[in-house]
């Protein structure tokens, strides 16, 4: 599947969060040869968890399908730019490359932030592909947080 | 409870961890008038899942119990300094106080790399109280890593 697509799903699954009244992000676990391996929404409201990112449960969900607690050679797709505890997430899980959406300079620690993986004690950096589809995942964002005010 | 019982607690779930096989670290999440809200040890191993450090697992049940995705006025126990990824997940849940015991150099987010608390880009901060019996997490940390070499 072209990266493109796996993006498209992400976008959809931040689509979805947002309805259920999630921050709207959505993530994409895909394998190396090209399957989706896990997705998910933010449900940090519904689940009453913290950790909730979309990102993280893509990542937990990935690893119980494997049944493995290393994602080697796995990609993440994911809506917005990710924040401290996920990208920290990614790199623990040893992530090959982490495309991203929206970059968020309030909240990203990947290329904004304290920069995680380019922390000298960063032990595992993925490769980094930022802005994919963005204007689309900003809109969904600006949709969410407009209707709020 | 006093806060050394609290760490105590930690250290028993650090030594259970180990002797399960993983990297012996416990957290025990306490709430504002001192009773024992969860208390986890690492569970990446067996969990097959790269976020289980213990106080990850340890923020997520106190979550679940109180049934609230912020923790206001809970302290979080652990025995290690934690890591980006655990130290961005405690400013999340706007946890009120950290107590660690042993510094972490190489892996460590709050004294150490990225320092995370610091950054201007961290929306809460906990105070932070590092070196808790921090001889006793050492010890229990040297033992696993001796007897796996």
């Amino acid at each position: 599947m072209p990266e493109n697509d796996f993006m498209a799903l992400a976008l959809l699954q931040a689509e979805e969060a947002g309805q259920r009244g999630e921050v709207p992000v959505g993530a994409v676990l895909a394998t190396a040869d090209g399957k989706v391996l896990a997705r998910a929404g933010n449900r940090t409201v519904a689940g009453r968890d913290p950790t909730a990112h979309a990102e993280m449960l893509a990542l937990r969900e990935g690893a119980a399908v494997l049944g493995a607690a290393r994602l080697e050679g796995c990609d993440l797709y994911v809506t917005l730019e990710p924040c401290a505890m996920c990208a920290a997430a990614i790199s623990l899980a040893r992530i090959r490359r982490l495309y991203f959406g929206a970059f968020d300079p309030k909240g990203g620690a990947v290329d904004h932030g304290p920069r995680l993986f380019g922390q000298p004690t960063c032990h595992h950096r993925p490769e980094v592909y930022g802005g994919i589809r963005a204007p689309e995942a900003e809109r969904i964002l600006k949709g969410f947080f407009r209707e709020r005010r």
